[in-house]
């Protein structure tokens, strides 16, 4: 159903296509056809209903608790999509009547959504249909529709209502109060709607132009309104050959705007400026809107992020464009107040929440290639010090213990307590990760560190980096639990990455990146004490560093580090793992379901196996090396192989934050085979064959992963040492990949072919780097041959 | 589509029959077809969902407020019908494919609802599907659905989906918490909702027996969960010929059920309870505990309220019955704390509100046929009086100032403050209602009076009655204003019941009904103090009855009623009716689409106009000489004529609540072939082609109306002079009628010929009547000739 290939020429590995229509894929398809802006998300359900549909569309940052037993989440928006078009009285669906010629694209260049085909009523009327749609990255307020149709068989009565729906709810709860609808001069329709617990006003707006063979036509449509709903009647008569355009611009202000956070906000002006740049809009067009939007999405995307691959398979080139426009359009990059949700703004799933997915596997790609937004992503996990410190205090820690969950800045944790059907019980099971997933906060950590190195930003360390370092230290001194028979600290009772093992003591993941968390937090201080006294002076009033640091001496040097074994060098990935029962894993590897392993298991029984849901050793290995703090320790590349070669077998890749980890450590061991077979399976989390696993929306760490995984293992792009290192091992039938990074404020181009790379730096300045053991320093551009090092 | 003629023999008209699918007819048939037993009503949606469907299921009495800023209303329960069907994958639904031989069918008699086909799939499986289901009559918490599916074109795979959906909404707005989802033994489903404002906790539950061929397949369903949802997955193969068979029983019950409403009431003990009972229904089977509901309807409600009519036009008899089913239905007879909404319990409409539809239209039935339900229903209004103060208060009045619409009876005011859109502002319209109509309170009193006069029920008046009249008497002394000029009293800025006319002043149904309030109260104050002093003794220290008496007096004594022009005997609507502008009305008249004046008109424009919505002076004159209470007027058949006459043509029935008056007054009056037109009329506001009428609830108002018409119009009973009077004068294509009522605690049968009547007296007793100004007294039966006094 889905075709990559429909690209040619401008187009190749630019369009993603659906060339029949499935109503089991719609769900598949709202996700990975979203459009957004990164202000907001709209998932691409079609004009008309069908019931599988999930039409959803959100609104960055404007999180509310529906009701007191509920979480925080992002509350799904009223709909602007949906039009009920009926021809002679049927109405139009292509469940009935036949469809030919049918295309559905997305354009990532343009970030368009198009549909067409040629509709055969029930009762044989034939119309053709072209869809047309954008969510304006040129105006973050605006989104536009187009529809056309032609008549191609004689006289229709064509007739569609198109309006504003508020009774949309997530998934039955309702987050909004019911607010005030109006329609201005017969054709501005406005509603507001005001979330129940958080206050925030949405105005939305609308207004249709319509036209027959390219004459508007003057009539006024029948206005209605009923609950939380208002709408227009349209109906118009056409000839054979007729062509009716209906163009709808659709507008979406929120009181939590960034210019209406800085004091003086009322609703009325909102609806009123709204309503008056409405009005520009809709002097301007629909086609001159589409040509901002689309010069938009050139300069401030595909100029900044191009990414080029010569390829066997041209999926591979598109798959890394899905990936930086999915990255783009989820991105709040206009507001530091907001952060990225597992499942971006693409869908209900994970309520809009940020999980570590962000730090790991999203941030990397802006911190490498937009650092300017990799910033204001941290910033928002500086804003919720707050949250970590109340989760800290509620669960009787010190310092910032950041939430597994995060909504609100303000808040703590905000992960569900309960979760889907246990088979056994038949009740709800219960959801750990919020109470005893607590590596998070090293993670944090660990991407302050990441953006600082790779960006040498020292007003953003001094400003929030420095206390965000020292803060979630401050959490680990606190967590850690002194074992006074060993006499070390432990972490125990937690969960690691693996979240198929629970409850378990001193996953190695959590007490190496605690311990780093620690080191780092020494690095930083002695660091700043000495480069700006100002702020630590300021820092240590508001938590008393002098007293810190002596502990974090203490504790990080007591802490237990699970060593890898001396017989095989594997690092137990927590005090019971390697002692659990091995069963035969292959009937759930490598399977096109996740989770298989449940239907013959329950979450107790998996407990009990030597299996692995997702990289988790693997990560530590990978995250570790980036690192170069004094006493974090790093592993020779014998542990990184003994261990992947022992856990890469015993790991399911049930989650979608997997595939990326292994592919990437498979490329730097030189198992090119099978990191590029774990770079298609990372393509195939959101763009494979399987129709539902994107139904709730699509898997924003996994779509990071994919840059990184071209990026840091088939360029073998890292840092180390505070260094950056270019170790390419193109896969097998990769000509040549051709991309932007940025490094230390500098853009650098690299082109990487088989025998060799060339790096060339944009504008003025000298960048050093590594390439299998050597040195190199370029200035302009710089050739590098590769040959007998690949596979160094 | 509709068809009223399909029973034949035993079933000739006890079945409303639909005989082809109609997707648009959807809404009216989930209304028209709901099933219910007073304690719950649920609208006929089919097991496969539509886009046109509106799925509700009610429990009476169980108010919530879901947001701050709207009304309280009835929430929309959890959906037990839904079942997802699978053949062979493809999606059931009779949108696609070919249906054949579809049959659907309420059958009055037995209340049940059964649907038939034989339907081809897209891909051209046939299968035969029969569904029936009932809400049992006999066990006021259970449910019942069966489906039998038979292959008719070789092996199929049969797959379905089916549990409990609490995503449902009152179009859009969530009145519960989201609550606990349990699945026990792998087969009883029980889902908890609590409401998020009222605390009412309400537990579903569902079991499915599952048989092929008769014979009960054992596997175990897959098991799902998710958001306020839990269900099971079946799937079954079927070879050509087999039949598959579900059984699903569902129950329901709230901690507001009257049991639990005497203290000791646990969530946890109800839930155990009810699923111990729902084991034990599942024990009995779907056809035993449907035979027990059978029965149930035959005794209580067939054998009771037996009503049939001889008539070329067996729609009559039907629609009669019809009628009393819709009666029976919605009633709340198990609980004294409920009332009836206006849509019943069949839609959203009006949010199951209870307006003075019930005291008017509603309440003659049981009054006459089930007194014991019209206590019932009276004693909601008195708990109502305590919501009856606050409103009083709220707008500076004293009393028990009942509101316009009543939900909870502690509450006052529920009615919404806006309405639809006005289509010249572009803005919601303001509805008034809430806070000018103010009859209802007078209307109320004369329920009492009504109830009072027909029973003899005095333990009714000690407890409830004479409070209710008193307290309704006090308000309008509060109510009235003094015209020094005038020296009266009036009654300005209000709402009569013609509602196209806001912000009258002296609207004649008003005044002379507030008028009759305090006539009403000083006749039984009198009355108490005599007959019961020691009641006497309790209110008056309650109201200082012995202050409240002199005032009554007084007041009474000096409003304004407006008297019958001395040329023409026109009572005047209100005091600027009779100078507004006379627009031809014929284009609106008689048009099958309702409110089509609106077309020409917007609401202030045809408050100008001489225009009535619905029966307004006509309904005074046809209260008032119910009521034979001293002073209060009583006008010559002269006067009704000539009002008749006048406001008929100036009314547009444009409220489903106007016919039934007309027709009982046009039959009075000798207009019989208007009579029985208005009639059909009636008839046609829920049974009528029209597909759209019926969407938001059937017209319980209406619905009454057609019992009404039948015994006080054509049947010609009617409470006068406190005496029963039987002035029969039979359409003229019905050749009998026969019914039962009830009256002063005595049960009689009347068979109406055209040229006699007999009535007969159930057990002991002598009955006295009246008859075109004969007395007769009848003991056990009497036959009483009609003839010349037909016409007088």
């Amino acid at each position: 159903m889905l075709d990559y290939a429909k690209g040619e020429g401008e187009l190749e590995n630019w369009l993603i296509s659906e060339t029949a229509f499935s109503a089991a894929g719609l769900g598949k398809c709202e996700a990975i056809l979203c459009l957004g802006n990164g202000y907001m998300g709209l998932r691409s359900s079609t004009e008309e209903s069908y019931f599988q549909e999930k039409r959803n569309f959100f609104i960055n940052g404007t999180f509310n608790r529906s009701q007191k037993n509920e979480v925080t989440e992002l509350p799904n928006l009223a709909d602007s999509i949906q039009m009920d078009i009926r021809v002679d009285g049927e109405r139009f669906s292509l469940e009935v009547g036949e469809t030919n010629d049918y295309l559905r694209q997305l354009n990532l260049k343009t970030a368009e959504l198009s549909r067409s085909f040629i509709w055969t009523s029930p009762k044989g009327k034939i119309l053709s249909f072209k869809f047309r749609r954008f969510v304006s990255l040129e105006h973050l307020h605006l989104l536009g529709f187009k529809v056309e149709v032609k008549s191609l068989s004689g006289k229709v009565q064509f007739a569609f209502d198109s309006g504003i729906n508020a009774q949309m709810t997530n998934s039955g709860s309702q987050h909004f109060l019911e607010g005030e609808r109006r329609i201005f001069d017969h054709r501005f329709l406005q509603l507001t709607q005001t979330t129940n617990e958080s206050g925030i006003d949405i105005v939305h707006q609308m207004v249709h132009q319509v036209s027959r063979n390219g004459k508007e036509i003057d009539f006024e449509p029948e206005m209605d309104m009923e609950r939380r709903k208002v709408w227009l009647n349209y109906s118009v008569d056409l000839q054979e050959q007729d062509v009716l355009t209906i163009e709808k611009l659709v507008t979406v202000h929120t009181s939590r705007d960034k210019e209406n956070a800085v004091g003086g906000y009322e609703l009325t002006k909102m609806q009123q400026a709204a309503l008056e740049e409405l009005k520009r809009f809709a002097l301007t067009g629909y086609e001159k809107l589409f040509e901002m939007h689309r010069q938009a999405w050139q300069e401030k995307v595909w100029d900044l992020y191009s990414f080029n691959v010569e390829s066997e398979k041209g999926i591979d080139e598109l798959a890394i464009r899905f990936a930086i426009y999915h990255l783009t359009i989820m991105a709040p990059a206009h507001d530091e107040r907001m952060g990225i949700g597992a499942k971006a703004l693409s869908g209900e799933g994970y309520k809009g929440h940020a999980f570590w997915d962000t730090e790991i596997f999203i941030l990397p790609f802006f911190i490498f290639s937009n650092p300017k937004v990799a910033k204001s992503l941290l910033i928002y996990r500086f804003l919720g010090l707050e949250g970590a410190h109340k989760k800290a205090a509620a669960q009787g820690y010190k310092g910032a213990m950041y939430p597994w969950e995060m909504a609100w800045p303000k808040d703590g944790e905000t992960t569900p307590e309960w979760g889907d059907i246990d088979i056994v019980t038949g009740k709800q099971s219960k959801i750990w990760s919020g109470l005893i997933e607590h590596h998070i906060s090293a993670d944090i950590a660990f991407a302050v560190y990441q953006y600082e190195q790779a960006t040498g930003d020292q007003e953003f360390m001094d400003a929030y980096g420095y206390e965000m370092i020292f803060d979630t230290a401050a959490f680990w001194t606190s967590r850690l639990e002194w074992n006074s028979q060993k006499e070390r600290y432990e972490i125990n009772d937690v969960i690691g990455p693996d979240e198929y093992k629970e409850h378990v003591d001193n996953n190695a993941f959590t007490n190496y990146m605690a311990h780093a968390n620690l080191k780092m937090a020494i690095y930083y201080c002695r660091e700043l004490k000495e480069i700006n006294p100002e702020v630590f002076k300021k820092l240590s009033k508001k938590m008393d560093l002098e007293s810190l640091i002596p502990e974090w001496r203490e504790k990080a040097a007591n802490v237990y580090l699970p060593e890898p074994r001396e017989e095989d060098f594997i690092i137990p990935q927590d005090d019971a793992y390697l002692g659990l029962k091995q069963i035969d894993l292959s009937k759930y590897k490598n399977q096109a379901k996740v989770r298989a392993i449940y239907r013959d298991y329950n979450s107790e029984q998996i407990n009990k196996l030597q299996v692995t849901k997702q990289a988790d050793v693997l990560v530590l290995l990978y995250l570790l090396e980036q690192l170069s703090i004094d006493g974090v320790r790093k592993f020779p590349k014998e542990v990184k192989q003994a261990n992947f070669d022992f856990y890469e077998p015993r790991t399911l890749h049930d989650s979608s934050l997997s595939t990326a980890t292994h592919a990437i450590l498979a490329s730097d061991l030189g198992y090119q085979e099978l990191a590029y077979s774990l770079f298609q399976k990372s393509i195939e989390i959101d763009l494979g064959e399987q129709m539902d696993t994107s139904d709730d929306g699509v898997h924003a760490a996994a779509i990071g992963g994919l840059w990184k995984t071209a990026v840091f293992g088939f360029a073998g792009i890292r840092m180390k040492q505070g260094r950056l290192t270019i170790h390419p091992r193109l896969p097998a039938n990769w000509r040549s990949m051709e991309f932007n990074i940025q490094w230390q404020g500098h853009k650098l181009h690299l082109a990487i072919r088989k025998d060799h790379f060339i790096v060339t730096v944009e504008g003025m300045g000298k960048v050093a780097f590594e390439s299998f053991g050597q040195m190199f320093e370029c200035e302009n551009s710089i050739q590098v041959p590769l040959g007998a090092n690949l596979h160094r």
